[in-house]
């Protein structure tokens, strides 16, 4: 992968965010990452808190930070005007600065500028990387999971970050795989999955996740949805060319429509499994979707538990949500996986 | 759409193209649209034949050429360093120069001096329009129907031109649309919908068949196969986008395994039928397959009825091969199709 090497810590910018959702990106590098980070640059009117300490751009680089990753992601994914004057100033005090957004930062002109001044770098992870193969469709050594979903921002990047952690503290060899521009920012590479030409899709999967030693776990991040009338294409292609061994499906409790597409209802959980384990056997006849991961984060105790009971009930399969519950209960049934691939 | 006026008559480049195969898109080009067509340009180590008439660029001009349309697709899809003092003498006698090949005319340096110099255009078929919107999932007024394929190169664009012209000769109104560089040299404009971001692929087929008047179809020509490991990403944002009313499976008589991956085996017609019907029930629920067009080209008489008549056995619907036995069939279901719809 040619993913620019990301020089950390980081300052992580949160301008004028209007909510923790408008700076996920932002949350999900301090979370996974807290130790890449110095600190957040929040503007008076900012809206979002990672947690992280807030400075200013002399501070971070008193700090030692050695770039301002913008952890904040609009949607159309334009760079803002107010942010510019702060982007700039970075450059110029010796910081890169790191952007997952569509619109690559050079094309603003104060800000290449301000780079070629101070020889700093605009890193634009949603660039994917030239001269990705046509998918060949052959088997690879080594295992993988990928975490797919129900819709959108289920919570896929954060179960494959949780089970490659598990699977770590287990003392296991793995690795995470990211598909996306913040779990990019979190793994320091990957493969912005969903900026790929059409007809490459699948190819981008295989070279994310080549050859591998026997017993190695990659655990991919997992994009978009079959049942989305949008991106269902690029899901198919990161299925198939991730061959994976494993599947998780990941789910937000209480969703019943893909988000902003109220007239596509999401599928019972049981018809989601058949669907996706379809789809993946192309590539991997042996796949099979090992259990659930559920979002109950807005959920009482008691509502939680009924719902992980519900989906346990509809599928035989374990139901976690990692955050309340861990991801133990999908590790343990790995070693069954495991055994039917060697 | 933003497909670039095609000025024709053509001039059909096919240079040392060492087979008809090689030049398939000059052929699809001089057997669609003879009347747009003066001639033929060919080296004299090229082995293949439209059956338009032989002449040099000078003999083209004087024909009332305004366009050479690069009719040879060598595998990798690069211009040949052979052909680039025909494409410049092209441009020095007048003529636009027409690709649909994935590198640019442009980067060729002396192709861009020569384009300069002369006022004439350099056509890149290959780039899909800017600012495609996200699909919205939206149902469009209108009808639509889809050719979908076992395969890659089975007929589905050949089906759909011929189901095109039959619609049109019968009177209806009916639009061809144009999905490959093939195709929209054909047509005149459409989208190559392999070279869009995958993002955006099923944003690019709703763009490509947009509200329509009441009877009128959209016949749509259809790319890649879901059961191809590399290209299944591009046919399903296919799928999805265009909202198809009706799908016709296309196949080439013999094929048991997808062309390229012998390990792929290519699954039972009913199978296709079934996994293409339920992957365009997302987007619309009405949707049925209503025939099969099966490539028997290769065959004697009567293997050829065999074919068929084992595929209208095993599917329960009309067979066709649409040189050798028309389309008719296939127009004969479409007023069920319409009447589910109205």
């Amino acid at each position: 992968m040619t993913t620019p090497r990301l020089r950390n810590p980081y300052l992580v910018f949160l301008g004028d965010a209007f909510s923790d959702l408008d700076a996920k990106t932002g949350h999900g590098v301090a979370w996974w990452t807290p130790e890449d980070c110095v600190g957040q640059l929040r503007y008076a009117n900012c809206r979002a808190d990672t947690g992280l300490p807030d400075m200013d751009i002399r501070q971070a680089v008193r700090a030692g930070a050695r770039s301002l990753l913008i952890g904040v992601a609009p949607t159309g994914g334009a760079i803002k005007a107010d942010w510019i004057s702060t982007l700039a100033a970075a450059l110029e005090a010796g910081l890169d600065v790191i952007s997952g957004m569509h619109t690559p930062l050079e094309s603003v002109p104060r800000l290449a500028n301000a780079a070629a001044r101070s020889g700093q770098r605009l890193v634009n992870l949603r660039v994917p990387p030239e001269d990705i193969p046509i998918a060949t469709g052959r088997p690879r050594s080594g295992m993988r999971l990928l975490t797919v979903g129900t819709d959108c921002a289920v919570g896929k990047k954060y179960t494959a970050l949780s089970l490659h952690r598990a699977l770590r503290v287990a003392g296991r060899r793995a690795t995470f795989r990211a598909t996306g521009q913040t779990g990019i920012m979190i793994a320091g590479e990957g493969i912005p999955i969903d900026a790929v030409v059409a007809d490459f899709v699948a190819g981008a999967a295989e070279l994310l996740s080549p050859d591998n030693s026997e017993g190695h776990w990659d655990v991919i991040e997992g994009q978009g949805s079959l049942f989305h009338p949008a991106y269902a294409a690029v899901t198919l292609g990161l299925v198939h060319g991730s061959q994976p061994d494993a599947l998780v499906l990941c789910h937000q409790a209480g969703r019943t429509t893909i988000d902003d597409y109220p007239d596509y209802p999401i599928p019972p959980w049981r018809e989601c499994i058949r669907r996706y384990e379809e789809a993946a056997q192309l590539t991997n006849p042996r796949v099979r979707c090992i259990g659930l991961s559920i979002n109950t984060g807005h959920l009482s105790e008691n509502a939680r538990l009924d719902v992980l009971q519900a989906a346990a009930d509809e599928t035989g399969l374990p139901a976690v949500d990692p955050i309340a519950s861990g991801v133990e209960a999908l590790l343990e049934v790995l070693p069954e996986v495991e055994a039917i691939n060697t």
